[in-house]
């Protein structure tokens, strides 16, 4: 213990965001809006004050940030970080004897006791903080006092006193010695933009040929890139792109047995042409993928990438490294296999391989090998099979060198593994929103997502439907439902997506007993015609135009959910402070009738609305406009015309 | 990283008890049954094992307690400590290979699948538990997988996996090396069994004299204990008995000015006569309070001090120490304020003082003089006034060498420094319990204190009342209020205390107002007559004895509240499991009209009811006995008869 360290008073707790006590850096990104805060307090009635030191990790100096006291001891800080990379901070507070002075001066001169004393305490405090000042501040502050300490003029001492003119003065030069500093320094690893805000929509290559029959390739993929642009996507993801596997092929449907013309699935990746380095032939060259990668890019879509970590039987790694795998006494193999299931076309790595070291260094050399051909972002296929500590390492690795890296975790687990991929790395991740219909489901998860201690570390990203899973809703609830269905994902959460043709086209015929789509993709190709005009299309458009160009909805925590009269209708608000930007969203939950509630607008919280003036609610999807007025409103919504409002408040 | 590390697959967190990361203990008593538990889980879908490693710190090696698995990832392992001072625990899982082969086998037997390889496996599996076991060990293992690779006999090989017979050697030959070990030790402070049970009552000495205009003395006590034994108290606590400040001393009722014959507040400590080590003349010797705690240990009281750090203008300190407080430019000493109130009759210490590690010393050797006399239970005056660094050092000390020594936190602050002053080492503390009147106020109380995480570390003492608080709920509510909140007190809390005279005699008339005793006994001196036989004395003693005989009232954190169909009627269930103890209450929370109610009894979480046959619920307060059936059943409370049942479950 030094010789200060028992006068310091003010006690600091309870900081966030913390994860996992700080083993693990929160999440941000550039330009969000973050709250840092902590519970502090001392003992007694003096007065304190806080602020909270940040710095980027390339900067030797830190910035202090005042906090203010909210409620209950919690004081907070609000932080918009500029870059990516990981800041740093840490809080420190401190009894402001100063002001504990002015407050009880204050209450004494109303109270009528008399000052003379006080007003000398109040010079003596300014004057022990003079000593700290160099020379000019020195004097202003000795002015201060003077005028405090002159006996014949306590009117002037008194007005003095109470201004808030030595205030700065007295900040800057407050008693460094009983600050309080948090032991520990906590990091926030921020990443660009599109971690937190993102639009994806998934095809298959395969399936793009402009004839039917044919397999599609790089080259016609980049014919519909204009269309998807035009969709407003920003992300363009493909299932696996590698050679697939020729043992053991799946057939149509996940038969066992492949006919000779049954392409495979995507996810039995290798076979004697090559792995996870390597393109099936079918789909074009390595040359034709850059050259789509670029094309992309002038439309303002990535592409993004599936990587599955296992292999097919005929994979060259089961040759080149047969211990990264399990092999049976009967010299075979083990396939991956969940007893008495057998998934006989995928092999799964071994993790606890007494080569775990060059096996994890050769799985990041995938992720380094896509990278380096111009790829940033990467969808995982489920990563809890994978062990924890290798997403840890590579993920860490990874971003050292190329912070613009996005992995978005395929999964669709346990909670407490959603949640550990999220501190292990992952900077967005499959949720369960597709499960989640009634409006007690969608209000209890998305207050888990935005106001429990995972908003610090796991990002959402809603997708409605995708090649594995067709829900129930979009099965019975049809047309209305995936419109329903894809406001919210797209409006609920700032990234989203949707495995795009079947949606827009919204085939959703089940395969029986069953959650996924029937003769799917994953075994075959399709052919889509792309000319077809639904809908559900026009939605997906107006969506993105509507998501582009209202700021409210590049973030997902700052949402509120709003009361309503209507187990049928949800409704929520979002908001962007700055540039005061307020949306209000009401969905119809029931695709096959219309309902109407009044729903409860909290506009005590919003800055943009007079409590008690009208204000016009625009409805960005029908163009319609209501005057409203304080926090009761009527909606009705009919799902065969649309299913939803999204208003902005104008004023 | 080692060259094992990245093969331990297994993930811990969430561990609990634990307390701001481990940086406090977190706090049991002896014989508690306490849950030791964390979140643990791998990747994929193997078989995990768990188990809690404990020791008390006394001891050298670890004690392996099982963990189970509860839901959602979520392992448990039970442990009751059985001596005070430190335990320390640790958490480790793994991955048990052998279970999820012998899972994978039933099934794959179950689906008629063939097992000849999977049985080699399993042979392969206990082999290389064999490389790790000694002789006669190993001998047997070798024996089973001999066994298992005999292709002639594959009924035998299959029943030998399948029975649990190799389960005890193959846990204890594991694979050590991959186990996980949680990074962190825990710790656990386990106090006497007092910390968590104990029943308190408070009586001013002065006011014990049995000729009325006399001040009474500790001989007086002596003849009063008897009594207070007869009605079930363990502790008995008296306000400061130290000399009584002269100056600015105050009068009845806190009046600036005290006439020559008042004997001012026991809390404005010290004069001429000495301080917090001295003891008020007309008190008695230190001699006669040795004789008093002496005697009290005869009935199984023990005598608790209220230590009150603070100084009347008169205590020898302000004269040895004027370091120690603070000085005002007019030479007077700062009293204590909250502006514009002033207590001119109290100094308060600075803790800033630059001499405060003698401050500090000072203030421990109190304490230490206190437990040299022969007094093992503090209960300390308003300790959210002075500095928390100053409790966790002191308490810490003190504990060291006294672990049998229990602090009552007397703090009615903000819910963060109630916390932190559990933290920070008090034993209990009064809580919010005086102002929770309603059934919603306090289920919500108690499910706060005994499902959060304060559950680790904040062990509450429910008081209805104290010299500073006589709530509203008393002075309207009566005789039959009294009653109600003292069943309310001694049954919710495991530790309880009132201020005794003026409940036992149901006095209660306000200060006009203020929430305190108009006359408070703080400023002057009372005569009782401990003649009187009051009904609120005749429950207090029944109370107390069925506290005693009922296992289930010795703790507070095993209470689950019931369902009632009355908000006028609060249910609770607590249980002891060792003993089969299961208590049923219900308390009308109207003390004027009598109400009824249905009450959902969990029996399905009570081991001692079968959930389809009657059981009898024996009213210990009553002695009726009635015939229950199943979850509902039906209560009703007449406040003037007895406001409340306290039922044993009885087979």
């Amino acid at each position: 213990m030094t010789s200060l360290e028992g006068r310091k008073r003010v006690i600091i707790s309870n900081v966030f965001p913390r994860v996992d006590d700080g083993k693990y850096p929160a999440k941000a990104a550039v330009n969000q809006s973050l709250t840092i805060s902590a519970s502090i307090f001392c003992d007694g009635h003096d007065t304190i004050a806080a602020s909270a030191l940040i710095r980027h990790s390339t900067e030797r100096t830190w910035r202090e940030i005042p906090m203010k006291l909210l409620v209950n001891d919690l004081w907070e800080a609000p932080f918009k970080p500029e870059k990516t990379g990981f800041y740093e901070f840490n809080i420190q507070a401190w009894i402001d004897h100063f002001t504990t002075w002015k407050k009880g001066l204050r209450k004494k001169a109303e109270a009528g006791q008399t000052l003379a004393v006080e007003l000398q305490i109040g010079a003596g405090i300014i004057e022990k903080a003079a000593a700290q000042a160099p020379a000019k501040d020195k004097y202003t502050l000795l002015q201060f006092s003077h005028v405090l300490r002159d006996e014949q003029n306590p009117e002037k001492a008194l007005l003095l006193a109470l201004s808030d003119e030595p205030d700065a003065l007295m900040f800057r030069y407050r008693d460094k010695n009983l600050i309080t500093r948090d032991s520990k320094v906590y990091r926030i690893e921020v990443e660009r933009q599109k971690a937190l805000y993102s639009s994806w929509y998934e095809l298959f290559p395969r399936s793009t040929a402009a004839q039917e029959g044919k397999h599609g390739t790089f080259n016609d993929v980049k014919k519909l890139l204009p269309r998807i642009a035009k969709m407003g996507f920003d992300t363009l993801y493909f299932p696996p792109i590698h050679p697939i596997g020729e043992i053991n092929r799946k057939g149509k449907n996940n038969s066992l047995t492949a006919s000779p013309d049954d392409p495979g699935s995507p996810w039995a990746i290798g076979n004697r042409l090559g792995g996870h380095k390597a393109i099936h032939p079918q789909l074009g060259t390595i040359k034709d993928f850059k050259s789509l990668l670029a094309e992309a890019n002038k439309h303002g879509i990535e592409i993004a990438l599936d990587i599955a970590y296992q292999c097919a039987p005929d994979h060259p790694y089961v040759k080149e490294h047969p211990q990264w795998f399990t092999w049976r006494p009967d010299g075979t193999v083990q396939y991956a296999e969940n007893p008495p299931k057998k998934y006989e076309d995928i092999l799964p790595f071994n993790f606890e391989t007494d080569d775990w070291q060059n096996l994890w260094q050769e799985l990041k050399s995938v992720i380094d090998y896509w990278i380096e051909v111009g790829v940033s972002v990467f969808r995982i296929d489920n990563p809890h099979t994978k062990s924890f500590a290798f997403w840890e390492w590579m993920i860490g690795e990874v971003r050292k060198q190329h912070p613009e890296v996005i992995f978005l975790a395929e999964a669709f687990t346990r909670p407490r593994l959603m949640e550990r991929l999220g501190k292990a790395g992952f900077n967005q991740s499959y949720t369960y929103f597709s499960w989640r219909n009634t409006k007690q489901e969608l209000e209890e998860y998305i207050n888990e997502l935005v106001n429990s201690e995972m908003k610090a570390y796991f990002r959402p990203n809603f997708w409605p439907n995708t090649p594995d899973i067709l829900p129930d809703m979009l099965v019975h609830g049809g047309e209305n439902a995936h419109i329903m269905r894809l406001i919210l994902a797209a409006t609920l959460s700032s990234s989203f997506g949707i495995y795009g043709p079947v949606y827009e086209f919204c085939i959703n015929e089940p395969h029986p007993g069953k959650e996924e789509y029937t003769n799917s993709e994953k075994y075959e190709i399709k052919h889509w015609d792309w000319n077809v005009e639904t809908r559900i299309a026009e939605v997906i458009t107006r969506i993105n135009r509507i998501r582009k160009n209202n700021q409210a909805l590049h973030d997902t925590y700052n949402i509120q959910i709003a009361q309503t009269t209507s187990d049928n209708i949800l409704c929520y608000v979002k908001t962007h402070k700055e540039s005061g930007n307020i949306l209000i969203m009401a969905v119809n939950l029931d695709p096959f009738n219309t309902h109407g509630a009044h729903v409860k607008i909290p506009v005590e919280t919003l800055a943009g609305i007079d409590v008690n003036r009208p204000y016009v609610v625009h409805d960005l999807l029908s163009s319609d406009k209501y005057r409203w007025i304080g926090e009761w409103n009527y909606v009705q919504l009919n799902p065969y015309e649309m299913p939803a409002h999204i208003f902005r408040v104008e004023q």
